[in-house]
C-alpha cells in the first residue's frame, strides 16, 4: 500500500478544512499506515493542576488517526469516527507539547481500525493510548 | 446510597472549578447514581457540515460522569478518568443542544464505572453512547 | 420497529446454529430492541476461587447482543462482532447463573450498536457491562 | 524494569493454575513488558464457517496480558481484568493456530494497561487487537 497524500498535501488539507485549529497541530511524519502528529499545548488545553485535559488528548488521537487514514485513501473521502476507546495512563507533563503516533491495523472498504500512542514530548512512557474505528463512506461518482 | 451534593452545590462547584466553560453546561437533574446534564452548543463546537464535533461529545460524557460521581462522594475527591469507550452512532442535529444522561453501575473504593447516553435535544434516538471508568484517589487527612 | 423473530423462533435458531452450546443459554424474553438471556453456569465456566471466568461473561454478552439483533433483522443475516468493550465490575457469585439484558441503541444498515448488563441471578448490582458493535453484511439475492 | 519470572517459571505456573487449558497455550517468548503466546486451535474453538470464535480470541488476549503482567510482578499477585476493548478486524484463517503479542504500556501500583495484537500464524495482518486493564490488588504480608 502506498500513500495517496504527501506530508505537504496533508498539511495544506488540514489548514483548509480545520481553520479553527490552524497552527495547533503539526504533522511531523507520514508513511504508509503510520503518522506522527504534534499538538502544541496552550493554556486553554490545561486543567486545574496544569495538566493537559482529557478532551484535548481525545481530539489529538482522533485527528491523528483521521490524517493517517486520509494519507492512505486521499482527501475526497469523508471518514467519520464510530468508536474510540482511550486509556489515560499518566498525568501529562504540564506545558509540554504532546506527540501522537498512529498505526493503522486494518484499512477495509467500510471500516478502518488503528491504535494511537500519545506522549508528553521528551518523555519515554506514553500518557495515553487509544484505539479508533472510522467508517469510510462509499465513493460516489 | 444517598447524595452528598445537591443540585445547587454541584452547580456552584462546577462554576468555581471550571470557570473556562462557565455557562456551557447546565446540570438539569441529579439523583443517587444518576445525573442529567445539558451542553449548550455554540458555533465553536461545530464541524464542517454543521454537526457537533466528537471531542465536544467526549467532553460532555466525561463531565457528566464526573458530576455523577462527585454527587455521590462529595467535592473533596480528585477523581480522574482512566478509560472511556465512546460510540458515535448518529450525526447530531445541527445547532441543537445536547443532553447527556449518566448512570453509575459501580462506585467502588478505587474505581467507578458508568454509562452515558447523549441525545440531540428533541430527538428520541441517542447520538452517542459512552462508558467511562474513573479512578478515585484515596483520601488524605 | 417490530420483531422479525419470536421467542420460539429464536430458541429453535439458537439450537440449530450452535448445537455445541445447546442447553447452556435460555432466552427469557424478547421485545423490540431488547432481549434477556440466562447463562447456565457449570463447573467448566469457573475460575480458581469459584468465580465465573471473563471469557464466559464475554461470550454471554456477545450471544445476547447477537440474538437481540437477529430478533430485529431475521435469521438470514450473518452479523459479526467488530468491537466489544467490556468492564468487569464485581466478582460474580460462585455457582449462580448469569442473566444478561441487551439494549440496541442503533440498528443501522451496516452497523448495530448496543449495551449489555450482566447480573449474577438474585443480585441487584451488575457484575459486568459491555457495549458491542456488530457489522451487518449486505443482503444478497 | 526486569523480569520476575522466566519463561520456564511462567510455563510451570500456567500448567499449575489453569490445568483445564493445559496444552492449549504455548508461551513462546518473554521480555520486560512484552510476551508472545500461541493458542493451539482445536475444533471446539471454531464457529460455523470454520473460523475461530470471538470468545476464543478474547480469552487469548486476556491470558496473554495476564502472563505479561505476572512476568513483571511475580506469581504471588492476583491480578484481575477490569476492562477489555477488543476489535475483530479480519476473519481468522480456519484451523490455523493463533499468535498473540502483548505490550504493557503502564505497570502502576494499582492498574496495568497494555495492548495485544492477534495473528493467524503465517499471516502478516492481525485478525484482532485488544487493549486491557488489569487491577493489581495490594500485597498483604
Amino acid at each position: 500500500m502506498s500513500l495517496k497524500m504527501s506530508l505537504d498535501e496533508l498539511r495544506v488539507f488540514m489548514d483548509d478544512q480545520f481553520p479553527q485549529v490552524k497552527g495547533e497541530f503539526e504533522i511531523l511524519d507520514v508513511a504508509p499506515l503510520h503518522i506522527t502528529v504534534r499538538k502544541l499545548v496552550e493554556d486553554k488545553h490545561l486543567r486545574p493542576g496544569g495538566t493537559v485535559s482529557g478532551p484535548t488528548m481525545f481530539m489529538l488521537a482522533d485527528v491523528c488517526m483521521y490524517l493517517a487514514i486520509l494519507a492512505m485513501i486521499g482527501p475526497k473521502a469523508l471518514a467519520v469516527t464510530t468508536n474510540c476507546s482511550i486509556d489515560f495512563m499518566r498525568k501529562p507533563v504540564a506545558h509540554a507539547n504532546l506527540r501522537a503516533e498512529a498505526r493503522i491495523h486494518k484499512l477495509g472498504r467500510v471500516l478502518a481500525v488503528g491504535d494511537v500512542l500519545i506522549y508528553s514530548e521528551g518523555e519515554e512512557a506514553p500518557v495515553a493510548r487509544a484505539s479508533l474505528t472510522y467508517s469510510i463512506p462509499p465513493e460516489r461518482d
